[in-house]
């Protein structure tokens, strides 16, 4: 562990990724997670750091901690992986946390898909509290593309309504490139993410316009009042709709529970949720017209297209954070880093 | 054919559905498509005109002639269905319209999906002037849950830029419900429907906010300006990322025209665009736990989470209008059906 050298706040440590991992496994493990979990747990919210993604970095291992705590959670449960059936494949996590359960479902997802053309990962009782896109990566790093969808815990209400329904039901896409970080998108179908509610009520500060509601319906800036309310979907009735895919597709296609079914389960915790995950790999070499060449071209076409005029693709700020990260170490703020050690105690 | 029996304008007519298809199938044999063709063609508008879909019913008769009139149509091409690789199912359209490529690829794409658990339908090379939500239909029918996506022509700008590089690139998806009316929604991933646009231009009205840019990048609210510039995503980087994802999937993925490479086929013809599709259905019987009633249970308890808050489903309008339909017959302005009949002359 050492100091920033140069210009950067005296209270970030800026710490080699492998100390990280070796750290935040130690600390899963205290926790009571099997050695595997513990692994899996790690890599992700070290990912999360990694590329400066404070809200799902190491800040991470603190609300799995409480969600430890209330008691829900299967600590050493292996997931089961069941045998593939056509192109899906189905891994039932027990009630355990979910990177594992993704990683035993993976060859197996790489495998049917690049039998069938697509195939489906299907992920049951995890309680899930990472973002997806290191799942995604996982799959474009096979030259597949990928789309993953789970519900979360019922705070947004439909368009038109005024009461929770769906979840912040996150979207996640993945595009590979050969030689580049893959075309990456991983966003809440809300207006804003749950844990920037929980900031904003935190910090007494107001809303952005058009996030939430009162208990009335009304719409409102106050973050105390659209916690006691409700969120809004990105987008409108676009957005809204989404949300309802997401619960159909990664909820009732899949047997596993909707966003008003997992808070139902949480029965007032505030656990992390436990739901299912559903997640699509597609093989362009099946899929397409058997020139990969040329479909590769057209989709760096495309990207060039968007960036040639000063936007920019998604993942960017990611991508540069994890240059960064790789170049002086992963930047942690101290704090955080002391908190996340005290629970070793 | 009769009058409006009640209130409504004397300039609409009431015809029954029987008949507006066998005036439609005329209409267009006498363009020169195919018998089947014709009858898959008249399927289509009819459908979006019982459900007072107005800009994809009859009048979409007119713009599918001047389509024919530019000259790149095949007008009898028989789409060629290939043998189903795994869970794929390709029909090359061959450059005629795509109703008929649907139709005869959907029983391999049912075969396909309750065989491996899912399947996509590609269709390639087809002038693409329906709607998504028929085709959604298709396969809610047989139960299984459908994800539709394409391109079209290069419009939109990605979210920061001001160029156009993504189509208004709709997203339809269905759930089946026993019983029930599908819940199936049908969107344009842009702010505002192309359609709309050229709406606002004729009428000289101003457009919504946030629809689109001028040749400058700024945000603009004049149609002409917007024609000019390039229009925008619905719901910011969130729609500029999923415009993204449909050009990738039913475009690079598929080996089919992204919006740019189909804006450039048309080579200023103006005619209805020219791309591939990307249509996915899941089976949820194959998806779930085995029990598909209570897969069915989840789905209609959302429903009723929506409905009983006073908050609309996506697709209520249009069959509200089915029913009305179904009772008095198709609803068709007058000036459009003697337009659409003066084709045969």
């Amino acid at each position: 562990m050492k100091q920033d050298p140069s210009h950067a706040p005296a209270d970030t440590l800026y710490l080699p990724a492998d100390e990280l991992l070796a750290t935040a496994c130690r600390v899963f493990e205290h926790m009571g997670l099997s050695r595997a979990h513990a692994q899996a747990m790690a890599r992700t919210v070290v990912a999360g750091q990694r590329d400066d993604c404070q809200s799902h970095g190491l800040y991470r291992i603190l609300s799995c901690a409480q969600t430890i705590a209330a008691g829900k959670v299967a600590l050493r449960a292996e997931p089961a992986l069941a045998p593939t059936q056509g192109a899906v494949v189905r891994v039932d996590a027990g009630y355990a946390f979910s990177p594992l359960a993704f990683e035993r479902g993976l060859p197996a997802l790489v495998e049917a898909t690049r039998a069938q053309g697509l195939g489906a990962l299907v992920i049951g009782r995890c309680f899930h509290f990472s973002a997806l896109w290191p799942e995604i990566e996982a799959i474009t790093a096979h030259g597949l593309a990928a789309l993953a969808l789970t519900p979360s815990h019922a705070w947004v209400a439909p368009a038109g309504g005024r009461r929770p329904v769906f979840g912040t039901n996150p979207i996640a896409f993945g595009w590979p490139r050969p030689g580049a970080n893959p075309f990456v998108f991983d966003f809440a179908t809300s207006a804003i993410a749950r844990g920037d509610l929980e900031l904003h009520r935190r910090a007494g500060t107001p809303l952005p316009e058009g996030c939430g509601v009162d208990g009335e319906g009304r719409p409102s800036t106050d973050p105390l009042a659209v916690a006691q309310g409700a969120m809004l979907a990105f987008g409108g009735h676009k957005g809204s709709a989404l949300a309802a895919m997401v619960e159909l597709m990664a909820g009732a296609l899949i047997g596993e529970w909707t966003s008003q079914e997992s808070l139902a389960f949480d029965a007032g915790a505030g656990a992390i949720p436990c739901h299912g995950e559903l997640i699509l790999a597609f093989d362009p070499a099946r899929l397409g017209t058997g020139d990969l060449t040329a479909q590769q071209r057209q989709a760096e076409a495309l990207f060039a297209a968007i960036t040639d005029q000063g936007a920019r693709l998604p993942s960017e700020r990611r991508y540069a954070a994890r240059a960064r990260s790789q170049e002086r170490g992963v930047a942690v703020p101290r704090a955080l880093y002391e908190e996340v050690l005290a629970l070793l105690g």
